[in-house]
């Protein structure tokens, strides 16, 4: 088997779509994570996995904050000798068994959890069904001592049947519910409480309105829906009381601490197999019926079926494109985990180890959802309709929302709204699809509007938020979050907004024009206009571009600062923006070059700062060094591949993109300790003793955009309104690279030559053997595959 | 020693101030508790104990939620035999270790562990500086093998620094920075973020406003401010890696998850002792010096006169007033445990294992504070007028505050302005200090007025919301805040609102007079009138009061109802108002005693609701039985003592009492499962599998009114504005009791007998001797000591 990457800790499979891991734990950086967590919690948090709900308008099963099933995040299954009385569990928590193997591959939807203790081998396989809210436990036991054994499985999970993190446990777990089906061989669990409002506003008066279920294929030799009996007043999940006596308690009822504890009995010869199966899920009342869900999935036939689905649906979203480059980092990333990670972590799971998301942030996912593009347009459409749905008619939006059942705040946010156009521009550009325009959506405060006017009301809400100088203000904060003392009083400015405004309007201006809207095209060009010009005249320290001015009129990155010196930001859009001139352009890059694109990617800002400053933020109050102060902040860092790329600067951009393609850091993984298969919401910079260290992995939306810049700007290949664009920059050292990918209805198979060991030029391109001018490749709609040949030089 | 009250845990020592435990838990209801819980917890969670800051306005040890200084409950001290290199703890949890003996001590204000270990016998001592923000933790060692022990002693506990319970340790975590101070054996801890705004309303940009410390009097071998390090990646607080390694890591800054492990080594000879103290604070930066608290508490010496501070603190509380009674749990629970549980766990702790509370309650620390009216009227004053402040101009109150920097919800609770009435005129009872409705009191929204009018406009504000029968609205709810849903829209009514408002102006219709507002007294008179005449129109159900009508104008507590037919305070309260007449009285009465009073207590409603109803509100949400819904809700219960007791059916008063005593719990502890020496919030009813069975223990205002329906209402000694009332309502059995205690500058020492085994009725009173005539001791305010002697017949 071929290690593509290999680490202390474990190693690619040769398909890319397994990370094999070879001890109990991946590295986690952070030490919460170590006393709560559990290889059996990591899947579940990180899968298509954890995901309980088929959520609104998405039809996917995913996991939400509103509703969560259960409390502790541990699904165990102990396993006990019988004979022996010995017990330990199918993973290596909770009970920190001794064991002669032990290994875990996570791949796209499932994880498995292979060992051996005790002559026992087991694999633990769990996924997510994809059409129902299903998990799946396939436990395989295998008995390779040379005597037969008697053996009882127990599963435990807490409930919690609603917001997570519930603080006040207490309190909750007084309105659940829990009845044992032993027919199923299943326990069922309600609760009479949800966190939502009712429809007068009224607090905790409605049900959680689903039916919950632990169910198991074999027939119950025992079960326990009480935590107290379960664990026993003086133990501990590692060593229950329940582990002590021949059966469960059985309790069940609404008076108990509800968990699901179902113990099934098998006996195995030598050299015996069998497989068990538990299930665990949550039936929508009214609508689903959570005895037909169990009877469905409990058994081995079906879990195997399903299994199989799980493979075949992770296919269908990541096989619609697929690179192959010299680099296997990139193609790793590209090809698997960073589709994987955008759509299962953000766009449906919503939630990491390190955050536990309350809904949909209106920038989040509405950016995240550019993943689906490739492979279902569709999917995205629907995202931008539903972050349409969360705008006023003034034209601002909800920050974030409850994605169950809506709700969240409005804020000064300045940039939020305006991700809106943005990201309905890279719609158009891969699908050509205009209509989208057309689509009727309704505003929270306010009738249905075209998707058109929904966009122009949030680029007019940003034209009414200028400083006298022409300047946006910065509000409540920009992209950044922590910037958020910087502009509150409404009249600190942004110089970021300024060029991502610029950047939307040079979009938008064509499409204002094309719907025959002159008056906004007219309007679009003039705020350009001034923006270009107050962006030069004040936005300009010297050697590089300000990020803000405060309320007081401070600078923010400026030579001024001791601290914060330098942000990223501003710099890398003033080339993505092209709202200066090219010799700006570079000086500003090359001050990023100089400060900020450290060993590990390129810092947000630098030097962070060491001391508070109520004035700027709460970026300031992070150790320096860390997430946005002064770390890398991956999300941001992408964007950097794209400015250097924009300037044709391919040493940098590579780099830029090198340092933080996360399989790079499998082999000082005692240093990065994150999964070296997802991105890192950010890395440690060189301030911090623990510099390159990644924190806060899964949740980030950085790798969307990861994925984004390998395939726009390093491979270059671009889908534009015309068609698709095909301008690689690449190191020169790269011979040849091919990219496969949908593309309005067509499938394109590209090669890419580059015999003169270039990095940028097509000196020729031929599809389906006939050369063609230009390097836009029309858009064919024919449902074909077709082959494209570049050569570079 | 004498057991007054002994169950499988433990008994209380003779003079009632310990309760000695003599396994390593105390029965815990719910099974929460089960895995966060040990004693360490428990102790600090509700002696004088986990307080750590002085709260505004107080001067008073108090932990408060806004405050808190750690994030794991748990505060442990390892214990380590470095020549065999086994460990365990000064506590039971976490290393559940093997013990030749165990013994807990809960005194007033500390808890001692004892335990002998592997031949060391240890106590832990643990206290609260009286006068300082510092938790003391005084260890001492005894070698009890006949050979030289070399051992450590390893500290370990979580810093959170800020709101508890944190949800998101990821985040915060980011903000903490730690220090070590070698010389003093210390380690420093800062927070650069806190959760309340800054002046301008920007969130997450304020420090946390301390410098919190971890000290140990011995010098350090070594240190650790990091959890990773001490706990190890693949381990958990049971066995820490650093308990397998020779030093701790050393490591600080800003960079890990914070925690306080400080390490010191010591060698005993055979029969050698030794005393170690390790202490925590909090020093608010600008006014305290961490150092200086550190040296001032972390030595030996310190620590034993801190501990006798300790002991001579509570003394002056509790002892003010003493009774001595044929009955032991009324004596125990008078003298020391309800003063004990009211003063630390409701007016500074404000938190219990069950609920860490948010701030000040309006209407619940205001009742609480009656408790300082023997002790230190002084406190009761403060804590009025502290709740004065918290009213709007319109009448109405915050419903709860954040006691540090302020700020609650305003809310259309019906109830909660007029505790401020009640509260003043049991104020006024006692004390006689008119003069307090003087005091110049500013609203939230408006400028000082005298106290006086804070209480009219409360009243008033009552006055503005009835129902055109003349019955006040049940608005988002009443004292039961589980009847959420009855009124929202103004429509539905509250009959016990009726009563207490009645209650109310009987006492206040004089005081206006004496204020000549005659205005008000007349005002106050003619609603008196309507309040009597409507109540007994409409409230009325034929055998007893309801307890409401709905928005949709049901009935709530009525015969017509199938479940909740009867609720406990609108027929309690039609005595305690006077606002029946004497038949109905008794025929409500006599409904409580048929269906409410059970085995355990007083129901506060039968039967329970066994399905939600969404017009009701989520007191029908709970488990039948639990809590509000058909439990013993024992805030509610004790006043059924007061109404029985004024009916002068002194066998329901009495058994009424003795039912919820908590030491009469004792022998049947294991259905009890709580604490038999603190009032829990509620206990199962009868429709709970768990009947009997108490919950919520520490943080309820039931602790205080078992206080006082003992003292006013069974020893019958109540304080009037002419004096002191005699009119004891004892069972006939009763020989004699004695009560001595202070009353306006003078101390009583009352002797009642009882020769003729009468309930009631006194047909002698002597005072110094002299021969008094009626039942009315004056105020003497002469700082002497007046023998009372009083003889029923």
């Amino acid at each position: 088997m071929e290690h593509l990457f290999a680490s202390t800790y474990g190693y690619f499979r040769a398909d890319g779509r397994e990370y094999v891991i070879t001890t109990p734990f991946t590295p986690r950086p952070w030490g919460n994570v170590i006393s709560n967590g559990d290889y059996a919690m990591m899947v579940s948090q990180t899968g298509s996995g954890y995901s309980w709900r088929n959520n609104a308008g998405q039809n996917r099963i995913t996991r939400s904050f509103q509703d969560l099933i259960q409390d502790n995040w541990g699904k165990y299954l102990y396993l006990r000798d019988l004979d022996s009385g010995q017990y330990w569990a199918a993973t290596y928590k909770p009970t920190c068994h001794q064991y002669d193997h032990y290994q875990v591959r996570h791949g796209l939807g499932y994880s498995s959890f292979e060992q051996i203790v005790q002559g026992i081998h087991s694999i633990l396989t769990v996924f997510v069904a994809p059409d129902d809210p299903v998990e799946i436990f396939q436990l395989t036991l295998t008995n390779q001592s040379d005597r037969q054994r008697r053996l009882d499985i127990t599963s435990y999970v807490e409930w919690l049947l609603g917001f997570a993190p519930d603080e006040h446990r207490e309190f909750h777990k007084l309105f659940i519910e829990t009845t044992p089906e032993p027919e199923f061989h299943a326990l069922l669990a309600r609760k009479y409480l949800w966190g939502f409002a009712d429809e007068l506003g009224r607090h905790n008066n409605i049900d959680w309105p689903y039916v919950a279920f632990m169910a198991v294929s074999e027939p119950l030799k025992s079960f326990d829906g009480d935590k107290e009996s379960f664990i026993g007043l003086y133990s501990s999940l590692e060593h229950p009381q329940a582990m002590q006596q021949p059966t469960l308690a059985g309790r069940s009822g609404r008076f108990g601490d509800a968990i699901a504890a179902l113990q099934v009995e098998i006996t195995l010869a030598p050299g015996e197999r069998r497989t068990v199966v538990f299930t665990l899920g949550a039936a929508l009342q009214g609508s689903e019926d959570p005895l037909a869900l169990i009877q469905r999935y409990t058994s081995v036939t079906a879990s195997d079926q399903t299994l199989q689905a799980v493979h075949a649906f992770w296919s269908r979203l990541v096989d619609a494109e697929h690179v192959e480059t010299p680099d296997p980092a990139l193609n790793l990333m590209t090809n698997y985990w960073l589709k994987y990670q955008a759509i299962s972590g953000r766009l449906w799971g919503k939630s990491a180890f390190y955050q536990v998301s309350a809904g949909y942030g209106f920038r989040d996912q509405l950016q995240d959802c550019q993943i689906f593009l490739v492979c279902d347009p569709a999917l995205a459409k629907r995202q931008i309709l539903l972050h349409a749905a969360q705008q006023f008619v003034e034209g601002d939006v909800l920050h974030w929302w409850f994605s169950i059942r809506g709700g969240g705040p409005r804020t000064n946010c300045s940039d939020d709204l305006l991700w809106l156009p943005f990201v309905v521009d890279s719609y158009l550009q891969e699908t050509g699809d205009v209509a989208i325009l057309d689509e009727m959506v309704p505003y929270l405060n306010g009738p249905a509007e075209p998707l058109y006017l929904h966009c122009k009301r949030a680029i007019e809400r940003a034209f009414s938020r200028f400083s006298p100088r022409g300047i946006p203000l910065m509000g409540d904060h920009d992209w950044n979050d922590g910037l958020n003392a910087v502009g509150t009083q409404l009249r600190g400015e942004s110089f970021w907004v300024a060029e991502f405004l610029y950047t939307i309007l040079e979009r938008w201006i064509p499409l204002a024009q094309q719907r025959s809207d002159e008056a906004f095209a007219e309007r679009c060009t003039a705020v350009r206009t001034t923006l270009r010009w107050a962006m030069n005249r004040y936005g300009w320290d010297g050697e590089w571009f300000l990020q803000a001015t405060t309320d007081a009129g401070l600078p923010l990155g400026s030579q001024q600062n001791e601290e914060g010196r330098i942000f990223l930001m501003p710099n890398i859009w003033a080339v993505i923006s092209g709202i200066t001139d090219q010799q700006r352009a570079w000086q500003a890059m090359q001050a990023v070059s100089r400060y900020l694109l450290c060993d590990y990617g390129t810092l947000l800002n630098y030097p962070a700062f060491t001391r508070p400053r109520s004035d700027i933020g709460y970026v300031t109050r992070y150790a320096p060094g860390l997430r946005e102060n002064g770390g890398v902040y991956t999300h941001a860092a992408t964007w950097s591949v794209w400015a250097y790329a924009l300037l044709g600067d391919v040493d940098h951009a590579y780099e830029a993109y090198r340092r933080i393609c996360p399989p790079n850091r499998s082999a000082d993984i005692e240093r990065y300790k994150a999964e070296p298969y997802v991105t890192p919401g950010n890395i440690d910079g060189p301030q911090s003793p623990y510099f390159g260290r990644g924190g806060w992995t899964w949740y980030t939306g950085s790798a969307q955009w990861l994925h984004r810049v390998a395939t726009h700007w390093i491979l270059g290949i671009r889908p534009q309104i015309e068609g698709l664009l095909i301008d690689p920059l690449i190191p020169a050292t790269w011979e040849r690279f091919t990219v496969r990918r949908t593309f309005r209805g067509a499938i394109y198979e590209i090669e890419v030559l580059n015999p003169n060991h270039v990095n940028r030029g097509v000196i020729s391109l031929e599809v389906d053997g006939q050369p063609l001018a230009g390097t836009v490749i029309p858009a064919f709609n024919d449902g074909q595959t077709h082959s494209v040949r570049v050569v570079l030089g």
